[in-house]
């Protein structure tokens, strides 16, 4: 096992969802973590102060602030991200930039600065409409389907590029998507926002039979950990995600029970929830699972859990109102 | 077959050595052209004044230039590039605005035109180092290798993300390397210059056995406006290249022979010839011979086209040199 004791490490995107539990775990672990975020998307709640931790706002675009971040350290993990799948086509660019320049940006920078270690957090998406699944990371050339993971894949190969023409090593996770506290995106927050605001109806985007995998944050940064320990090839890929997959009306009866509530569900129909979904995504994890590591947390558990800290944490839902105004008016 | 007559095609990179390939043949079809070049490695020579044919000099990064292209166009060969694979890691940056932001500014200048039909000149290099040669479209995800390929691949999701997203309809092409006249980078461009020079020996680079295949541009040309009548579905993605393919070596002895020259060859050694460097490559083209192509023109005819060509075409050398010059002080 690596020992992360008196590593100096940045996380990039600390301030998120995935990146505030690895923030935890580093810390826990001993190691000296810079965390550099534009609190687009992070919240200050998610990183409170506490001694070997460093917080610096700034712009991954912003190419003199990411190489003042990036001095002095030794491993990255690249976190910072436009997550926003399901809004990719509004704007395109924002996803280019905020994906892939940025992670040029900050490669540059590493480069520049003589730092050659970086984990990076991809997506399952990448694979696109599948045609073996569970999907193996071998699996034949994908077709991108949305921007979101074309970004996804351009950033995979200026890291893999860097790591044969730089000597870098890179350790690339491709996610299914995550659950768990600080999910403040994805399915679980848009059903529970939406029944804040009226419990007897439910509106599902598709037609609610979308079958995908989803892994719990622990579970996540524990796979992460246990990778970049065991796996040190100068490039290693590898699918991080549940053995179990669940239909998007299962997922619903889950949330609806937790919160005690029965509301009509009203279907938008078709079998993408939007332009590039893919209707089924469930990984093929025997790469990962061959180091040893295994998902202790059920997806059940991860609803749950999301539910749980988002029914605790008021400010997530103000910012989501208040960032929805400000894009209507 | 489509009848390109007094369709409207924009070819950007229409001044290069493809390019204005793809120019001569649109125009003998009927087509109204416009080029949009910025001639960093385009000729004049290469496009002279006809009918039909009207010619923009500008960069693909002025968003509002493409703009201006797109206008009023049925049809986009996008073809400008920085197709300089071997000196990549020199300016990773330049790589991915060129091939990448460059196809952004398009695809984005087309959406808002309402322009949708696109066809792109990808490379064989995006298989990286492939397990499976001769390589199919369908082969395991590749592990990109160099920025060029990975600039590539991005810029391929891109146009399949607009074809999911934006109605848009592309081919995608993934081309081995071509040759030719009008071939004005490569090896065959290499070898020349460095025996113009001395031509008592000569500096190889790598070991001398990379065996790769290449195809005669014309027969490269014929291809693409073959797949783009047959195939019409929104994405089309198709090899293009020989059945056959050459080592360095026997292409060296081509080169020689019909220069008649005897050179003391030097080798730099490795199975690569530079970083990120596919010491075989080899396209299993299969999809594109279904629509009835066939290559014409053999390699070896390939190669001494090239060198016919660039024995009369002495303002290439020209400028090769002064932008050697300009390079190196």
């Amino acid at each position: 096992m690596i020992d992360w004791t008196g590593m100096r490490v940045l996380v990039t995107g600390g301030a998120g969802f995935i990146g505030s539990h690895i923030v935890d775990r580093l810390i826990a672990e001993g190691a000296v973590v810079t965390v550099f975020d534009n609190f687009s998307t992070g919240f200050r709640e998610f990183i409170p102060p506490r001694d070997r931790l460093r917080v610096i706002e700034g712009d991954m675009l912003h190419a003199a602030q990411v190489a003042r971040a990036v001095k002095g350290v030794d491993f990255v993990f690249h976190l910072a991200a436009n997550a926003d799948v399901k809004n990719n086509l509004s704007e395109p660019c924002k996803c280019i930039e905020q994906n892939l320049i940025a992670t040029q940006n900050l490669l540059e920078a590493m480069r520049a600065a003589g730092v050659r270690n970086i984990a990076f957090s991809s997506t399952g998406s990448v694979y696109g409409d599948a045609t073996i699944i569970p999907t193996p990371e071998g699996a034949p050339f994908p077709v991108q389907t949305s921007i979101y993971a074309a970004s996804k894949v351009a950033a995979e190969g200026l890291l893999t590029s860097y790591a044969v023409g730089f000597d870098f090593r890179t350790w690339i996770f491709r996610f299914v998507s995550m659950l768990g506290p600080r999910y403040t995106h994805g399915h679980v927050f848009d059903f529970w926002r939406k029944l804040q605001v009226d419990s007897t109806q439910l509106e599902v985007l598709g037609d609610g039979k979308q079958k995908k995998s989803y892994l719990h944050v622990e579970d996540c940064v524990s796979a992460m950990l246990a990778t970049i320990s065991a796996a040190r090839d100068a490039i290693n890929i590898y699918n991080l995600g549940h053995t179990d997959w669940i239909e998007v009306d299962d997922s619903i009866a889950i949330i609806t029970r937790t919160l005690g509530l029965t509301p009509r569900l009203q279907y938008t129909g078709g079998e993408r929830g939007w332009a590039g979904d893919a209707p089924r995504l469930l990984l093929d994890t025997a790469r990962v699972r061959a180091l040893g590591w295994r998902p202790r947390k059920s997806i059940e558990e991860g609803i749950v859990d999301t539910l749980r800290f988002l029914m605790h944490a008021p400010y997530v839902l103000r910012r989501a109102e208040r960032d929805a105004a400000a894009a209507s008016g």
